[in-house]
């Protein structure tokens, strides 16, 4: 055996975790290497699994001794390229997945990292509440990275994104510290934020182990609609007499053009057309009341809806599987997507009152851009948060589509700047928007992100070349080939000085 | 004159705002070295009145590239001493009072930071929006203090602090830079949550200047009940039954044990008894709904509270005006508590499940401590958040019992510790609770924040000797003395060196 710096340290962490737990074979730590979509796959020394807040400390203190740097992985279903390890050690948090406590008088949950975001929910549920946070890959996805990139999802209009169901938490530091900060407080003014600084940070400036969360009441009945629309302003009317009319009781207001809906209507498998006639486009809407009277609200605000011209049509649906037909209508328009070809997608946001305005903007600039181009924007319309994704045209050659994802994302992108809008809005930064961020966030801003960096992981060990360029580059930033080709790609950096295997 | 260091300065400064807006005559300054309730009395070279952003940015550069202190002033209404300044400059941002816009549609508004916090609730419904931010002194304070504190009030059950009511800011650095976040968006993932670090650091880490607001739909009805409890517990048991049922319809409940409500009876003029009957304590209970029912709906509540035991009696407001007088006896507690003599005062929070459990623990244990002493605990209870005030055993003395302040700081804070609870919930830490800090805040995260002080303001130029003790102690943080006679008092320091006048 070599008694090389990188084999030493792996023993130490052996050590204390058991051999079990250090991964070092190709094939066992493989699926850690890559990013779901196969967009850039990097390299690791290891994939170790602890077991416990304890482990975890010991494991970063062990690498932060030893300058390696250390990235943290929950379900790895982020969609930017943030868990793709370049070099050192992957931490796995799966082994962290019990339920700490649920609260039902104090309406809290206390779950390690690792648990699973269904399970989070059914534990919720079990306890008569509801943990509202809820998205595609939720039967995957593990709650500390919903937390370390400030998930969405389709709840977000009334209950917030994952940081406003965040109470407290527990965090690894760089330096292998732990910071206990679990409280269930709903007031607590005892000095700086330092929870909503870790919430979102996409493990560059700690690695959250537990959390508290916020649950609420579950509600007594719940409402579905879809809706046929005359144009996305009429979207924007109807979204805004909803909220004003119905307050928090809006739970959604999901925004689906004619083009993806028909995209989903030709691929899915059993997929019903909601409305017998054709829209400019359409919005499933979802009401969830305290009382029993959903059903009877929506019904009569569709009414308003129709009367006052701003949609065209609606159909509410009669039971519980209608309304999850609906569903899977919106939930699959990703997946759906891809069988119309190369998917070039963008995750952004603008004000609310400006959704209309955006779509109309960045449809006509990308149709200009491409003739032929399919625009398949859709998404969390009351949350201002479009995926503006946009199918090659018919006949036209994948590859060559997609290697225009630079000039779309310029495209895209200076519009939603212009319109002070996020070019990130709910997936996070990670590597696929890092080069991005320069152009478009305030100067100044980046410089308080890079002083916060310092001054927490003043070695930079904690997810290294993640949301901040460093000083030497970092890996490739937009895998333009990768992404063409699905080929295995990104800059594969070895590991620090005196531990490349 | 003087060429001194600091008249140079002043110059400057004068030079840039005009010399109307550089005040340094002991009468106009005196407002602004004060602390409300007059525990502390500080000092300052001017109080300067810049009347936009750009200037603040100037007066911070200036001072900084001086090596002067700079203390933000709002409505200076706040109650832990946080605005008292120990030398350097004071800047007033009572000139920077425009609201910049209203947008209905995307339920954003948008204000400078010295807006007096009723003016933007009028701006709100102006537009037919709520701006639920609600206290005491709403009259007088302004947006920038509310947001630079995090300011809690009597909406924060449904509607969340000042910080879940902030979706961006505007913000002059320690180095008179100026960071922009002026964003309206739901979603921003594209970096870490500046907006969080500077809502709450009370003015240390930089000068919020303006805010993009959340408003809300305007409730359509509001329903007000008050009612008598058997016990703490039932209290508790009566909360949870009303948060699970009605969700975010329930906008207050707030807690009034016996003693304070017979303090309002007494001194209060026009105060009516809202129960015939004695009881242990009482709640005042709000709802508010998007639809017609409130009372309805909080008549039903008050029903099923009484057929399960957990209130004694109760009465629904039957029209605004008695519901007004209702807040009223509310409102007027922390007042009229005055008038039997000397308060020793905390403001504290545990989780929502463990409120009835502190009430007893808390009371039981100043009881012993101090025979005769009368327990003036109300408040937030649906938030957690007790102000456990002491009111002096009757015939006792004033300046002897106040004396005892610290003694008490122990024992309460001691348990709120044990309780997993905070000892700085709403108001802040400010100079009055800084050296508690040290005692009960982990000593990770007190090391978190010095680190992010020390990138954010490596010079300790904004607020010195507030939330964090500066190396050299600062001012004296608990004023026995001052609390005792209201004397003018505090650790006068003089400025730092080359500025002292």
């Amino acid at each position: 055996m070599t008694h090389s710096p990188t084999q030493s340290l792996l023993d130490t962490i052996a050590a204390r975790l058991g051999a079990a737990h250090v991964l070092t074979e190709a094939t066992d730590i493989a699926p850690h290497l890559a990013e779901t979509r196969g967009l850039y796959r990097g390299t690791a020394l290891a994939v170790v699994r602890p077991r416990d807040t304890e482990e975890v400390a010991f494991v970063v203190g062990t690498c932060a001794a030893a300058r390696v740097p250390v990235v943290a992985h929950g379900g790895n279903t982020g969609l930017v390229g943030g868990g793709v390890p370049f070099g050192g050690v992957v931490i796995s948090l799966a082994r962290l997945d019990r339920v700490r406590a649920v609260d039902p008088l104090d309406a809290t949950i206390t779950v390690e990292a690792g648990c699973v975001l269904a399970n989070v929910q059914q534990a919720a549920e079990a306890a008569g509440l509801l943990f509202p946070l809820s998205l595609a890959s939720e039967g995957s996805c593990r709650i500390g990275g919903n937390l370390a990139t400030n998930a969405g999802g389709t709840a977000v209009l009334a209950y917030g994104n994952a940081r406003e169901l965040t109470l407290g938490l527990e965090v690894v530091l760089a330096d292998g510290q732990v910071w206990n900060g679990l409280r269930a407080l709903r007031k607590d003014n005892s000095g700086y934020d330092l929870k909503n600084l870790f919430v979102g940070s996409e493990g560059t400036l700690g690695i959250i182990t537990a959390a508290v969360l916020r649950l609420h009441p579950k509600p007594v009945s719940k409402a579905t609609a879809f809706l046929g629309l005359p144009s996305a302003r009429a979207a924007l009317d109807a979204f805004g007499r909803l909220r004003d009319r119905l307050g928090p009781r809006l739970t959604a207001f999901e925004y689906v053009p004619r083009f993806p809906l028909e995209v989903v209507l030709r691929h899915l498998p059993g997929a019903v057309r909601p409305l017998a006639g054709d829209h400019h486009s359409y919005a499933l809407v979802e009401i969830s009341s305290p009382a029993p009277d959903a059903a009877e609200e929506l019904e009569a605000r569709l009414g308003d809806l129709i009367e006052a011209g701003l949609a065209e049509d609606a159909v509410l649906a009669q039971s519980e599987a209608q309304g999850s037909a609906l569903w899977r209508l919106r939930e699959s328009l990703s997946e759906m997507q891809g069988f119309e070809g190369g998917s070039i997608k963008h995750d952004v946001s603008v004000p609310v009152s400006r959704v209309a305005e955006f779509l109309e903007r960045a449809s006509a600039a990308c149709e200009a851009a491409l003739p032929g181009v399919r625009v398949c924007a859709f998404g969390h319309f009351g949350d201002g948060n479009i995926h503006f994704n946009l199918t090659q045209p018919v006949g036209a050659e994948k590859a060559a589509f997609l290697a225009e994802w630079p000039r779309f994302n310029r495209i895209v992108h200076d519009i939603v700047h212009a319109m002070d809008g996020s070019i990130a809005a709910e997936h996070g930064v990670g590597l696929i928007k890092r080069d991005e961020l320069p152009r478009y966030k305030d100067p100044v801003a980046l410089d308080l992100m890079r002083r916060l960096k310092g001054a927490l992981d003043p070695l930079g060990i904690l997810n290294p070349g993640k949301v901040l360029t460093p000083e030497d580059g970092g890996p490739e930033a937009f895998p333009a080939q990768g992404v063409a080709g699905r080929a295995v790609l990104g800059k594969v950096t070895a590991g620090p000085p005196g531990t490349a295997a």
